[in-house]
C-alpha cells in the first residue's frame, strides 16, 4: 500500500493506493469521530462491495443510502433523499458521510456533508478509476442544474480518500477508458515523463493490471495535489486541470449527461484543445497525433459527435463556469507537459478546430 | 452611520449601521467584484424596498428573485428557485448576491451564495430587527428540512451587512418585539451593563427610538461578533448564542414553522432556561423575575405553549443538532450576563421547569 498526502493545511488528509483496502477498517477508523457513519453508494455498486464495507465498520451505528446510478441523477432532488436519511436515523454533527462509488456518488456525498448541520467528516471510497484520479483530490463537490453541470456545490475536503485498486476489478471495461482519459490529461498539463510512460504501459492499463494501475492512479493524484494545493478555491492556476473539459462539458450538455461518460467527453474535448495548441504553433502536428493515437488505444473518442454544429458548440460553453465576464477562457497546451489558460483565442482558429474534430 | 468590523481574518467584514444607508451605492458598490448582482428578496419587502436599492444599483446588471414569505418557505424548492434566476441570467463566478429581507431571505441567500458555482459574493441587508442582531453576524446560512430546523446549509460569511434602521419604520409590531427577544438574549449571556441599558431603554426601543434601536443593534452585533470570532464553527463557545434556542426550536417544531416567530419562540425558551438556572441556584428568584418582566414589556411570550407537555419537548430536543452523541447539552446561565454550556442537567429540574413554564 502506498500513501501520499494532500497537502492543505489543516484541511490535508491522506489517500491510500493499494489492493484490498475495503477489508481493512484499521485504516477508515482513525478518521471517524463519532459513532455513526452512513455509506452512500448506487445501485450498481452496492451489490458489489456494500456489505463487506459494513462488516469492516462493525464498531459503528452504520446506515446506509442506495442512489439511482448514473450522472442524470446527480440532481439536487436525488441529493436531498440522502439528508431524509441523516434526519431519520438521528445523525448528530459527529457523524462521517463515507462515500463508495464513482464521481456522481462522490460528488453528492461529499456535497451533503459540506452541508449536513452546515458540515461534517467525510470519507470518499472510491470505485471507478476516474473518481480514483480525478474527485479523490480537489475537494469539489456538487450537483448538476438543469441549465448547467455542477453548478451548485462546494469546495469540502474529505478526512481520507481509499483507493482500492481491486475494485477496479468489476469495473466495465467503457470505465476504465474513461478513467484513463483523465489520466491522460495529467500528463499532457504537468507532466511529460508520465505522458511517455502511459505510451508504454497503456496495454497494461487496459489489461487491469494492478501493479500499473495502482502506479497511474498515485502519479495522477500526485499530479492533481501539486497543482491543488497552490490553488483550492480555482482562483488561477486550478482551471489548468479542466484541459478538454469546457469542450467536454459542452458536448455532455449536448448529448445529455450520461450518454457520453464524462471521460469520453473530456477524451473528444482535449483533443480539441490539442488541435487547436497545434494551430496555435504549441505543439507539432507529430504531437498532436501521438495525443489522438494514445486516446485511441484505450479505446477513447477522438471526434466530437457529428451532429453537433459550431454555434451549438460556442452557445454551451457560454455557460460554463470557466467563463470571466463573457470572456471565452480555455485551456490549452504550451507544449507537451504543460498547459495554458488564455483568453486569446483566433475565432478563426476555433472554427477550424470545430470543423477538424467533428465526426464523420 | 457606525461601522464595526467582524473579525475573522480573511473573511472579515464590515457591518454598517444607520439610517438611510439603503440609498447610498457608495457603501455597497465597493463591495461588489463583478458586473452582475442578484437581489434575493420576498413579496413582502419587495413592493417596499427593491425599487429603491436596484435604483441604487443602477451600474449593474440586476436580477431579482421574490421568494414568498415566511419560516415555512425556508425549503430546499424554494431555495433552488435561486439558482433557476441565477442560471437562466447567466450569472458567473463574479456575481453578487444581495439579501433583502429578514432571516429567512439571508440564511437561504446566503446559502444560495455559499453553493452556486460553489460560492460566489453575498451581501446582507437584513430589514427586520431580529436579522439586523442575529444574522448579521455568524455566516450561518441553510434551509430547514421536514425532520429539523436549519439542518442543511453552510458556514459562510457576507462582504459586508447594510443594518439600514430606517428599514425598522415599515416592520410590524410583532417583528419589532421578536428582534427584542435575541437582544435581551446578549445582555443574558455576556454583558450584564447591556441587559440593565435595555431595563432602562425598552420603552424607546418599542418606540422605534432609532437611536436606541441604532445603540441596541450595535451593541447585539459586537456581542455576536466577539464570540464568533472565537470560534467560527461552532465548535463550543459559540453555542452559547444558542440561550433558549434548544426549548424555542422545540416549539417552533410542534407549532410549525411559522407560527411562532423565531424571537417569540426564544423568548419562551430563555425563560426555560433561566428557570432551569433559577433551579440550579446560577440565579435569584429575583433575577429571573427581571428576566420575565423585561420580555413581557417587550411584548413577547414567556410561556411555551399549553398543549407541549414535556415528552413531546424532549423528543424534539432529541433531534436538535445541540445534541452531542444523545446526550442533551443545555445553554444555561451561570449568573446574570454569562452563559454556560452544560450536560449536567437533573431530570427532576427539568421537569419542573417544563411544569413552571407551561401556558395555563
Amino acid at each position: 500500500m502506498q500513501v501520499l498526502t494532500v497537502n492543505l493545511g489543516d484541511r490535508s488528509y491522506p489517500i491510500y493506493i493499494g489492493e484490498q483496502l475495503l477489508s481493512q477498517p484499521e485504516l477508515l477508523c482513525p478518521h471517524i469521530r463519532g459513532r455513526q457513519v452512513c455509506v452512500v453508494t448506487n445501485e450498481t455498486v452496492a451489490p458489489l462491495y456494500l456489505d463487506k464495507l459494513c462488516a469492516a465498520l462493525s464498531d459503528y451505528q452504520v446506515d446506509t443510502v442506495i442512489l439511482p446510478d448514473g450522472e442524470s441523477h446527480k440532481t439536487l432532488q436525488v441529493w436531498s433523499s440522502i439528508f431524509d436519511t441523516l434526519l431519520s436515523s438521528r445523525h448528530n454533527r459527529t457523524t462521517t458521510l463515507i462515500a463508495l462509488g464513482g464521481g456522481v456518488v462522490g460528488d453528492m456525498t461529499g456535497f451533503a456533508a459540506a452541508t449536513y448541520q452546515r458540515g461534517v467528516d467525510f470519507i470518499q471510497i472510491p470505485t471507478t478509476l476516474l473518481s480514483m484520479v480525478d474527485s479523490s483530490v480537489g475537494g469539489k463537490t456538487g450537483v448538476n442544474h438543469p441549465l448547467g453541470k455542477n453548478m451548485i456545490g462546494a469546495f469540502y475536503q474529505p478526512r481520507c480518500v481509499l483507493a482500492d485498486t481491486s475494485l477496479l476489478r468489476t469495473l466495465p471495461a467503457r470505465e476504465l477508458s474513461a478513467g484513463i482519459a483523465e489520466i491522460v490529461k495529467y500528463g499532457l498539463i504537468s507532466d511529460y515523463d508520465f505522458f511517455v510512460w502511459l505510451e508504454n504501459n497503456m496495454d497494461d492499463l487496459l489489461a487491469g493490471d494492478m501493479t500499473a494501475l495502482a502506479y497511474a492512479v498515485k502519479r495522477s493524484c500526485e499530479n492533481k495535489a501539486d497543482v491543488v494545493a497552490q490553488d483550492e478555491h480555482e482562483g488561477g492556476l486550478r482551471a489548468i486541470l479542466n484541459l478538454g473539459h469546457t469542450f467536454g462539458h459542452a458536448i455532455e450538455t449536448a448529448q445529455g449527461y450520461g450518454n457520453w461518460l464524462h471521460g469520453e467527453a473530456v477524451a473528444a474535448g482535449m483533443v480539441m484543445a490539442a488541435d487547436l495548441s497545434c494551430r496555435r504553433g504549441a505543439i507539432s502536428n507529430d504531437e498532436l497525433a501521438r495525443v489522438i493515437h494514445l486516446l485511441q488505444r484505450a479505446n477513447l473518442p477522438v471526434k466530437a459527435p457529428s451532429d453537433m454544429i459550431p454555434t451549438q458548440f460556442m452557445e454551451l460553453m457560454g455557460v460554463d463556469k470557466k467563463v470571466l465576464d463573457g470572456r471565452l477562457r480555455l485551456v490549452l497546451l504550451e507544449s507537451m507537459g504543460k498547459a495554458i489558460i488564455t483568453s486569446d483565442i483566433d475565432a478563426g482558429m476555433l472554427q477550424d478546430t470545430f470543423d477538424a474534430c467533428k465526426a464523420d
